[in-house]
């Protein structure tokens, strides 16, 4: 069976406190997914904020290859008809071949959220679908609270079901809002929905509060639904949608459904740490499938079985979703995807096949390290040219000294420390030495590096640190933990990351600063 | 119905990469699930390693209400007698009520890793069981397997569990140990072992490979089983386990099972914050039920609805799991529970309630800033004297400085930065000052305060920091994230732990280190 495959990161995955994701990694993120085989890529709401405006313009003008984007709404309001509605005209206007709009099923929120008849929210429905239709969009409703619905008023929920369907919606999603079903109440709504319209394309959108969204989801396909709804990595507000990587791969590999293709699939893993690479959280190493730690062994019990039986002990090949035991996650895994990655970033590898074994050593060794080069671009082509033997370094560190200072002062909780920064460097024959202050150590040694190298290279002026991630690698190892920090840089023109990795954060930190300026300087001397 | 719940965060939770509890740990960890109402509590292998043979000897002079405590092993090997099996004499030796026993039932399994008979594998369960049983323990019979062994051959999978009933198990858990299966094989394999074992007690054991380990739990209860595995937070190899207290929500909320009744059930989110707090790892803020972002609203869509129906946003009311909307996690939430917390502590606060609402106002502002005193029972004891005007601090900082030197070399990756800290502090009259040195900074500053009051201070040449943990919270904001560290120090008779904030890792330290002291001098001095 086919199952269709629809991605909410960029809507309900946005909801998630703390994940707030740029024009620029939206579009990274709906490349990637078009290129993983995702059918619908959700963007937002065109009308809520500049950054969705310009995310449908500039969407647009992407050469996608596969993925069709949907953007999002709501039924017209109460006693507005469709085509004077402001909501449904910007799901027109911005130009999205799918309208993706939710409507109310469940009898009580009409009545006490809404504030409406029963018999009014079926007009709404019914209406903006028609319009949608009309204007020649792909049309999915969004059945919010589908199964509290159904559950308190069977015959209203299917009501509102049918108004859609009838008025010629491609696909009725039916919404878990409140995260709560469990798997059999699931499986019984969906299949009378499916029963109810028959010919209709059901669809399923679930959140995990009872820590069931993806057995939910997988329930409704064995009830007839044939449109899955979730996020990357399940991410999304409360306790998160349906994980969209994890339902694909159980239905792939464990239901017999055809959703991105056993070739696409094994591009899981590496699409999970892509997207929470640019929504800056990790993939938890415990996480079904993608993780790190996901097809990885120790249990005393099973090692001596592990060898003899190892279908045992592996619900499936990891190397089906593109993980491996005892994993090194990395893009970069192989040779031709090395020699790609390169190329984009303009070396040719090609011509020195006897190198790309040693890069690839040497990545995997970082990686091991603590290093990832998924968002560091600009660090890995900075390795590329060492390897190659044209790097030439802008300056060369000689000694940076940074000294935080506290004073105990009178207040239960102490003031912040003040930070000072002295770097020392060499450009060419001449010695530089400066000092930066901040309010913490990474600020002050970053305007001491500045004010250092200024003269030398004015274009530092026109370089902007933009963003800082720290993340602390196996945090379990206490005061050995290792730091990775992640350094994003414009010069008004191109934006670039660069990593650095260390026991040490203020080391760490200031790799990355210096790998952020060799390589902004590097670009000024190629145009 | 009545499900009884098992946990094996001590066994399998252990399994997990990067989590070590301590003998203290898991023995707090016993004291806390006692209180909780779970109703068997897995220790471990009694002969594996001499922290869990300590574990079983220390465990049963502890005064359990509820509680009993289960020794995990394996069937007699094959061609050895029960009783003459070292590791079932283990079993009993320890002294465990309850002895769990994990034996083979999918025939592969059998003459493939265990390369035996298939009549010789029934010996081998019968056998064990029986012998355990003479020794009068209850006994779990873990049937290892059991749903790939059904799927594979369901007559010796049936077999095999009718042979440990037929020998008077007093459970038969089924293991679905690849953790691969989804729900609704797991409801049709349970209900035909509940089928053709009638008045046999079944009970579950999943792994969340497939991401659907809650789930496929709650089928198997749905077909009958009535004891259900798992461990907190789902912490376990690879993927994890069943998450436990997600599971007993569920039961208790959504399908009307008891568990450990509605009264404890508001413990649930306390008990997963402490046990993570023991196994130094975070809840996860979207964790179902008992995640800090578990009910909170940011959704535009649903802003709105939610103050004219929560019901629709809210799937169960957060009380009733003991969490909150835009809850503040706290063990010491009520008044009662600071009196009781403090007089632990040998702080009498029922004279003074005028005192307790401004302590716990405070404590709830630190734990706004980050503070968790969970773990930091010594922070607390300060924080109380502070409070009650008997604070008497041992010494007073007058500064510190840390500096942090780095001097490039040749090598790709840079060798480690070298640390110095010097410390100003007053002892009464007199003022002290000492250099430490150390690979990093906070080993620096331990160094030179213990330098600094060793001379006033005899005693803290007996103190030794045994732990440090550092967590960074809501790292997505980059160089502005908190910084949370708790360092464990004991002085050979007892352990306390310690707690330090800032947005600045070393002062964070730093604040942790004087506790930590502060709190040993006071220990000396009560005595």
């Amino acid at each position: 069976m086919r199952v269709q495959t629809y991605d909410c990161t960029l809507r309900d995955g946005e909801q998630c406190e703390g994940i707030t994701l740029s024009l620029e990694d939206k579009l990274r993120v709906v490349e990637r997914l078009d290129a993983f085989g995702i059918d619908v890529v959700e963007g937002g709401f065109p009308a809520s904020n500049p950054k969705d405006i310009a995310f449908f313009q500039r969407v647009q003008a992407m050469p996608l290859a596969h993925a069709r984007i949907a953007a999002f709404g709501s039924t017209c309001k109460k006693g507005v008809a469709a085509h004077e509605d402001q909501g449904l005209r910007d799901l027109v206007a911005c130009g999205a071949p799918v309208a993706t709009i939710v409507g109310k099923t469940w009898d009580e929120q009409v009545t006490r959220a809404l504030q409406t008849t029963l018999d009014e929210n079926l007009r709404m429905i019914a209406d903006s679908v028609a319009f949608l239709k009309e204007a020649g969009r792909t049309v999915v409703f969004d059945a919010e609270h589908f199964f509290d619905g159904y559950a308190a008023n069977p015959a209203y929920a299917l009501a509102c079901v049918r108004a859609a369907s009838d008025a010629g919606a491609d696909s009725i999603d039916l919404c878990e809002t409140n995260g709560g079903a469990l798997p059999h109440d699931v499986f019984e709504a969906t299949r009378a929905v499916v029963e109810a319209l028959p010919g209709q394309q059901i669809g399923i959108h679930c959140h995990n509060d009872s820590g069931c969204a993806v057995a939910n989801t997988l329930e409704a396909v064995r009830a007839g639904a044939r449109q899955v709804q979730g996020t990357v990595n399940g991410i999304g507000e409360r306790v998160g949608n349906t994980d969209l990587l994890t339902t694909i791969a159980d239905l792939e590999l464990k239901m017999g459904a055809a959703c991105v293709g056993p070739d696409s699939l094994r591009e899981l893993t590496a699409v999970s740490h892509f997207v929470a690479e640019c929504c800056n959280v990790s993939v938890p190493a415990h996480h079904p499938y993608t993780g790190a730690a996901a097809f990885a062994h120790k249990g005393g019990l099973h090692a001596s079985a592990i060898a003899r039986f190892p279908e045992a002990y592996e619900h499936t090949p990891p190397e089906s979703v593109g993980n491996s035991q005892r994993m090194l996650v990395s893009e970069l895994a192989g040779k031709a995807s090395l020699v790609a990655k390169a190329r984009g970033l303009g070396f040719d590898l090609r011509d020195c096949p006897e190198k790309v074994q040693v890069i690839l050593d040497d990545i995997k060794r970082r990686e091991a390290a603590g290093y990832s080069y998924e968002t560091a671009d600009g660090s890995l082509a900075l390795l590329l040219q060492r390897h190659l033997g044209s790097s030439k370094p802008h300056f060369t560190l000689e000694s940076f000294r940074v000294i935080v200072d506290d004073r105990e002062d009178d207040g239960a909780l102490a003031k912040d420390a003040e930070s000072e920064a002295t770097v020392k460097v060499h450009v060419g024959q001449r010695r530089f030495v400066a000092t930066g202050e901040g309010v913490g150590p990474v600020g002050a040694l970053d305007t001491a590096l500045r004010m250092a190298i200024t003269e030398s290279y004015p274009a530092v002026a026109d370089m902007e640190l933009v963003d800082y991630k720290v993340r602390l690698l196996d945090e379990s190892v206490g005061t050995g933990a290792i730091t990775r920090v992640v350094v994003t840089t414009t010069d008004g023109e191109a934006s670039w990351g660069t990593v650095g990795v260390s026991e040490n954060v203020i080391e760490a930190s200031w790799n990355a600063l210096v790998d952020s300026i060799e390589f902004g300087l590097l670009r000024q001397e190629v145009r």
